[in-house]
């Protein structure tokens, strides 16, 4: 782990996602680990990740990834379920830097909830075809049923966080994952809900309204950026996370699509103005 | 127009779109123009372009377009509404060959079809802020009102082509783009619903249940093989479209993501097996 005290510069924490999705874990890490500067890199000319197959999103996720490795990042954080699903050994193998992803923090939080050791997963497509939070919850001794819920990142991206069609369309996916257990049924077999994809925290009030009773939701975003902080304790670069504020973090973000788009939606994920964000022409990049 | 009597070989329309969407014009194309030989190109690995920049569209268009072009296509159609409408010009300009896009003959047949001068679109988003639609109507005296529609491919790619979150959505949409008129109201402003999207076809039945009375549904898909075929009667190619079917026509598809996922989804857009796919590494294509 690269040392926090280079004189007054930051440890700078390098936050990966196709899009947007993965500001929900930046904004849980600017809560937890204040005192970083963060690059943030959501590859939306090339979004979503959550339907296309493993060798292309492993493609993509690389050269992200090594787009913020050459920018001078200490550590990545890859805060998107599919880019870690599919693709985390190769992202680990071709950066020389410690590298977390979602799918183990969220698997960690899943088997410290669950009483019954049975969680239910909910994600994108290629996340669950690729049962890599099914491995990680087995590992950890709690059995799984993943469903796949492919108009969730759309909705989310429609901002219908409330709207009759989004609560009508969850309600389907959780019927899948709970088996059929009538809503606010006293004991379903899964006592978790995991949320595998990191656009799914802004659906979490109206999911924790539908859920059947007695299940906790675990969040992928949050606990990911708790795994980041308890790296960096253990790092012994405590002072990052509850540290005086100076020097001053900074946020920077870049994205391969339209700027413009990126700061309208992006506010909607990560809840204040985005702002300095850059343009990438990540297939120029991969060049370089 | 290059002639279709180099002995035995037929001619080859390259046919282009960001994914899917496109197989509905190609579906036309079959049978309007059974004749010819076939290279179609889906962007899978890219997809979709609906909800991204005109720059990032234009870009992704082109080196699509240029991919066919180097396999000998002699006409290109190009099968995607968002790329037509934000990128055609700079499509045309880069390739040596016709290139016939799916705005024009949508608008031209909605011309035809309305009689109170006024159509509603329905598009993806890029579509709908390029304006191409609105421009291409005025040119024909028709005044028009474009609702973008970023949830209708997501529900035509899952499969839920006639559900009642389908239903429901379609409604909103159509309650957007009709400002307000009751459902089978007699009197609409509107009397045309151009479908300015290649995966609309398949929502075809659902939307002309919801679709206020007397509104005629225009299809660009339909409305783009037609005028390809026109195009073709024009250069004297009659025998592509009216002739023998000798020599037998060949179908071959290119997919820059998962062959696999292309087939299968492919299947529900042309309503036939998909049989010929080639995986294409669109980056390293670019190159070459």
């Amino acid at each position: 782990m690269p040392s926090s005290s280079r004189g007054a510069k930051n440890l700078t924490i390098g936050v990966f996602d196709s899009g947007f999705g993965g500001l929900t874990v930046l904004k849980e890490l600017l809560r937890l680990v204040p005192h970083a500067d963060y690059l943030y890199f959501g590859d939306s000319a090339r979004l979503p990740y959550g339907s296309k197959s493993a060798e292309t999103v492993a493609r993509y996720a690389i050269s992200s990834a090594q787009f913020l490795q050459h920018r001078g990042i200490d550590l990545l954080v890859v805060a998107c379920n599919t880019a870690t699903a599919l693709a985390f050994d190769r992202i680990k193998a071709a950066l020389p830097i410690p590298v977390i992803g979602v799918i183990e923090p969220g698997a960690k939080r899943a088997a410290e909830a669950s009483r019954s050791r049975s969680a239910a997963v909910i994600a994108t497509e290629a996340t669950v075809a690729s049962h890599a939070y099914q491995r990680a919850l087995a590992e950890r001794g709690i059995q799984s049923r993943e469903v796949a819920c492919p108009l969730l990142v759309p909705l989310v991206e429609e901002g219908w966080l409330e709207h009759p069609v989004t609560e009508q369309v969850a309600k389907i996916y959780l019927a899948q994952a709970f088996d059929g257990a009538a809503p606010k049924s006293p004991q379903p077999a899964a006592d978790v809900l995991l949320l595998g994809c990191t656009h799914y925290p802004l659906l979490r009030p109206l999911l924790e309204r539908i859920t059947p009773e007695g299940v906790t939701l675990v969040d992928s975003a949050e606990s990911t950026a708790q795994a980041v902080a308890e790296y960096l304790r253990e790092c012994s670069a405590d002072a990052l996370v509850r540290g005086p504020s100076s020097p001053k973090p900074s946020l920077h973000f870049f994205a391969t699509d339209s700027v413009e788009k990126f700061r309208r939606l992006g506010e909607r994920f990560i809840g204040r103005a985005v702002e300095n964000v850059e343009h990438v022409d990540i297939d120029q990049a991969a060049e370089v």
